[in-house]
């Protein structure tokens, strides 16, 4: 991480009364409220069923980028923990992603959307068509991750509060408005919906417990706002290059191309 | 850097024949005639007097991000240099940009044209107002530059043989189209000028003489062409936040803002 963050935020000193747990969920839940990508004006497309197949296939493409780099991220955060409850909790997350055995796992399901958008795989996981804006805010991510305190990448993590709402909605809003979209090829929204609200509780609770003083609090605090641009720029990177103005950068997959 | 990078690239082998010197020259001022950010629509509109104050207040608030972190990547390359006459000529970037004494160096002009334009220098310097976009591409950068191998990270500079056309075109553009905007505002570019050229002939003498295999040449190419990427993802931020569609993320700096 670049180290000016730190000089972003509201300075809070460890001598301010610290915040009830309840009064710090109460924060981070106002976080989601202004700042997750529920809100993005591309999302709201997405669901609403007003994208072409195209739009939809640089979506699926792009965020591929950052559902490969999860286990990884994970695995970041378990080879820093120092507490083997915290380790233990945190395992299932890569089985989740990267599955028990070949064919299984949040990954293989996020490629059998690829897959059903015609995108070949070889090139969905080479990457190569992604924006860079996407390959750079899921790069920050993985790095906040691996350097900022513990107590942060955990809490980095707790967009996935807010997760099930936007997958309630994207799946059914994509089933009806899409007729190149089938429940088959949504699959990993399917498995998310139990394992958001898992990963999440545990999260808060770990947040909650270890975040004591004022400071450490503003710190998840800021850790939430942060992971929360993650999303909001991949999102702001897809609108401007396949909805409006539509400016491809060089490189990058083109609406259409035949050679990917 | 995420490791993906190098899957993305045409794959080359050491057996392969290398190019010569020339050759090289030729492919990397390819790579600049594509992708260098003179291209760029929000250059266009820049450099042709298009537009408005706030809109060139946003370029300069968000460029400070890069600026900032000049002389952090150069110190980077020079920690991991064995090579003392690389180190040597190296380290006149960091002086270039922090100068020798205070109230010199290129930061300190770069704040010039941000005090110009009005706004105040503890936010830009704080950077809280920036896309959260120009500081993951910016991130992104100074990582590449921290860990890749030290050939890549000379080769990353050299988007400075393209940068003397673009200054000149963008100071007589800015002179001419706008009033709010002085050449002494505009010190940083005229000392680039003379800079940018002695220290792209540096680096472009480095890579011939030192990237000798085929496979380090097609490194060299991919450094410049992933350098043009963190310049273009800049200004595709800056298009999308403040010119079209003009969607603003959550926290950075909107035009007109009252509370700065």
């Amino acid at each position: 991480m670049i180290d000016s963050p730190s000089v972003c935020q509201d300075s809070v000193s460890d001598d301010e009364r610290p915040l009830t747990a309840a009064e710090l969920e109460a924060k981070l839940r106002a976080i989601g409220a202004e700042r997750y990508h529920n809100l993005h004006p591309f999302h709201r497309l997405l669901h609403g069923g007003q994208l072409n197949r195209d739009q939809v296939r640089a979506w699926a493409l792009n965020r591929y980028c950052y559902q490969a780099m999860i286990p990884i991220k994970d695995a970041s955060l378990i080879a820093r923990a120092d507490d083997r409850t915290l380790r233990r909790a945190w395992l299932q997350r890569i089985i989740d992603h990267d599955g028990e055995r070949e064919g299984e796992g949040g990954i293989e399901r996020w490629l059998r959307l690829t897959d059903g958008l015609g995108l070949p795989r070889p090139y969905v996981i080479s990457m190569r068509g992604a924006l860079p804006a996407t390959r750079f805010a899921v790069e920050a991510y993985v790095r906040f991750v691996r350097e900022r305190p513990l107590l942060e990448a955990v809490a980095s993590s707790l967009t996935e509060l807010f997760s099930p709402s936007i997958i309630s909605e994207r799946v059914a809003g994509m089933l009806s408005g899409y007729d190149f979209i089938s429940s088959d090829t949504l699959s990993y929204f399917e498995k998310r919906l139990s394992q958001a609200p898992r990963d999440a509780d545990f999260a808060l609770n770990y947040v909650k417990r270890n975040a004591v003083t004022r400071a450490h609090q503003q710190a998840v605090i800021d850790a939430l706002s942060f992971k929360c641009d993650v999303l909001w720029a991949q999102l702001d990177a897809l609108y401007f290059s396949y909805v409006e103005p539509g400016f491809v950068p060089p490189g990058a997959w083109k609406p259409g191309a035949e050679a990917i």
